[in-house]
């Protein structure tokens, strides 16, 4: 008899298994409860669409609950909250959010895809009109109503992470003024901070009034608008976006006796597998074994929760593949600058008991040929384990020709490359994309001196 | 004692393995051969050097004699032709070009850099005055000379490779008509003919008159200029360029009993050693470990001569360096376009032996995320092993973010690993930069299927 699938969780990693389980076996039982609207939408493209880069929205949307019905025979139903797993009975427990029914569903296997929320810390007046996290489509649609539907100057940023970033972006690309409140001192924490001090002198010089080190005390409403009470004073504000960061959906998992990491993300084997056999996880909700620590860690992208869900998809119906793990690879456009990373950090790995002698090296080269027009400076930093002098980390800035040259190190770190490997690795040359030894090669040649 | 070290090619391997030398070892005599003018010059720059896309032409001089000798101590003699190895005695017999005068001198390690030359086929007229080749500095000095100095409105590339490719762009930027003649029925033959139907039709619509299986039977002189007979009948041209491969310069070599490969070119182990035990050889002039066919294999290109160069300068010295070999990546700007390869074509797999069954993949998807601007094709040609699914080489073509993209592939193939291995690489994703399956992921898991 043909097993019945459920999922939890509509985004990336619940789609791409009930695609994937769709697609092998074409009759079986198979629902997807989402609890909002939206399906498989893109969430890193909304401060593009805030910002009208991306002009037409619902191109956002992978997939439509319709399409996913019609076209891939997926019984997608949204505005259905799952409250509860009793992984006894192989049962979950359903809340239809329109009409308030609460129902029961059985499963054989069973995948739990509920992602990431925003956190949104205890700052009093944070439920004022015109405070925000941007997370979910209908965050977005909420931001873009309320820029046009208020005379917006200013917006603050309280964070400076990718989001922060992105939103800071998007708010100078429609003319509006922006203050970014960051409590460390510096941007991008998923960064060393010696590497982004080009970075944020960009972001000051495109007018963004960065404050470091800084605390967020309050959010008081003004007659002007809002006012944000901070540990430097206050900025006059007419909108709030709060990016400090995000936290797993994972508590129906642990409620329901699965095994959590201290991340407080599900654990999960190589085969998706939660600690209870028939039930799965995949996406922003589960970690992943990283591949540099050989440790479960959870950070929460896009590439694994897409990876990771079609993986889910195959084992649960049967299939063994595995899911190698994930390097934490990153990117994000500040401005005219790409910020790129994959492996750990040098304070990560400093922090890593499996490392004892940690090599860190910084160099900056040209993008292409020091003759040819366009060549701009990219500036890698490696880090290396100096005992076996292989590679554990590296972070690239620079204004083009980063994120896939980044990719070439995230590759020699999956292949577990040293330096000397990296360094001799044929790389195309040709002045109009590349010197004959690219910025990579002489970053690994300088850290293998 | 100190030994003494003399290297006969001022270029790329010689200059680098050179500049090895004299940093390892100070006070050592060293003695560097150059029969031209110039050292260590960016011959790939030539091309935008001719259409004034590099205005400096002195940028292409990565080193002067005299920088050499006063900032590098390292006694450059340019001018002085070697004529004989006498690997017995440990001498080389030396012409100065200058004077006539001719030398001996003796040396206790040799490296042999001479390079590669343009071959010349024995069509009738190929000596007339506006009928060039392309290799050196002097080559493109004297190609911008005669455009300066006549009217130049056509001219006749023969041969489409990476060379005749740039030289069509080149003069089309300097608004002079190009037509191709290309004897074999596609342009760039190291690629495989059907992933660059774009790219030929994009080299058309540029204006190039491309004549493809056309071979050239004489040039003649004409009252108007020159006139290029050929197989389909005349071109009325006002300069040619001869641009149907290269040759290794392995003569020196062969006359003293050190061992050629299939290719002609210089065999040397891994060390850059040939069969003589103080004599090394480096750059065009010698075959290279092909690491995904695992025999030696000619394939001259800068890269691997500066590498290779460095790497027995480090040998010659004592230092048991290993140069692990090539994939034969490269990439060329064919206007708009730009096409790179790595490992070996799916011709080349197929003629291979030692792979009994080969699969190749083709697919197209966009550089970005499909709603982000920008996003531009990317079309991938996966050459895999059928048995193993172990990838063996990689072709990619597109309009933007193909060259560094290619590069995860040279990666991964430097790895040895399969198309699972690659589907599953953590890569950058943002929508600026890439979609959240990059088109390398696309490729892998379409060719995994």
């Amino acid at each position: 008899m043909p097993k019945k699938y459920v999922i939890i969780g509509g985004d990336a990693a619940g789609m791409s298994a009930a695609s994937k389980i769709r697609r092998m076996q074409p009759d079986s039982e198979l629902v997807v409860f989402e609890k909002g609207q939206h399906i498989s939408f893109a969430a890193c493209g909304i401060p593009y669409w805030i910002s009208d880069v991306i002009e037409d929205g619902s191109k956002l949307q992978v997939l439509t609950p319709e399409i996913a019905r019609e076209k891939r025979g997926i019984d997608v139903r949204i505005g259905h909250e799952v409250t509860q797993i009793d992984a006894t009975s192989n049962t979950i427990a359903v809340n239809n959010l329109e009409t308030g029914e609460k129902i029961h569903e059985a499963y054989d296997v069973l995948l739990i895809a509920t992602g990431a929320r925003a956190v949104v810390p205890p700052i009093p007046g944070v439920g004022h009109d015109g405070v925000f996290t941007l997370r979910s489509l209908a965050d977005g649609q909420r931001i873009k109503n309320y820029i046009a539907e208020h005379e917006i100057k200013h917006a603050t940023i309280i964070g400076g992470g990718y989001i922060g970033l992105e939103m800071a972006e998007a708010y100078k690309h429609i003319n509006i003024d922006v203050t970014m409140v960051e409590m460390l001192d510096q941007i991008a924490p998923t960064f060393d901070k010696d590497i982004l001090e080009k970075v944020t002198a960009h972001v000051v010089e495109q007018g963004v009034d960065l404050q470091l080190e800084t605390r967020v005390d309050a959010i008081d409403k003004s007659e002007q608008g809002l006012q944000v009470q901070t540990s430097a004073g206050q900025i006059q504000t007419d909108m709030v976006i709060v990016s400090t960061g995000v936290r797993p959906n994972s508590e129906l998992a642990r409620d329901a006796g699965i095994a959590l990491g201290n991340s407080g993300a599900i654990t999960i084997n190589d085969h998706m597998q939660t600690s209870i056999p028939n039930i799965y996880s995949a996406g922003d909700c589960a970690e992943h074994r990283h591949l540099v620590l050989n440790e479960d860690i959870w950070i929460p992208l896009a590439p694994s929760a897409n990876k990771g869900g079609r993986v889910a998809g195959e084992n649960m119906v049967g299939t063994a593949t595995r899911f190698p793990g994930i390097l934490g690879t990153a990117v994000v456009k500040v401005f005219d600058y790409t910020v790129a990373q994959t492996g750990l950090t040098e304070k990560q790995a400093r922090e890593a008991a499996i490392f004892k002698d940690i090599e860190s090296t910084t160099i900056s080269a040209g993008s292409r040929a020091h003759y040819y027009p366009g060549s701009t400076p990219v500036t890698i930093k490696l880090v290396a384990d100096g005992t076996t002098k292989r590679l554990l980390g590296a972070q690239m800035i620079g204004k083009s020709d980063v994120a896939k040259r980044l990719d070439v190190l995230a590759t020699a770190l999956t292949a577990g490359m040293t330096l000397e490997d990296i360094g001799m690795l044929d790389l195309t040359y040709a002045p109009p994309v590349a010197p004959v030894y690219d910025p990579i090669h002489v970053a690994a040649n300088v850290a293998n001196k």
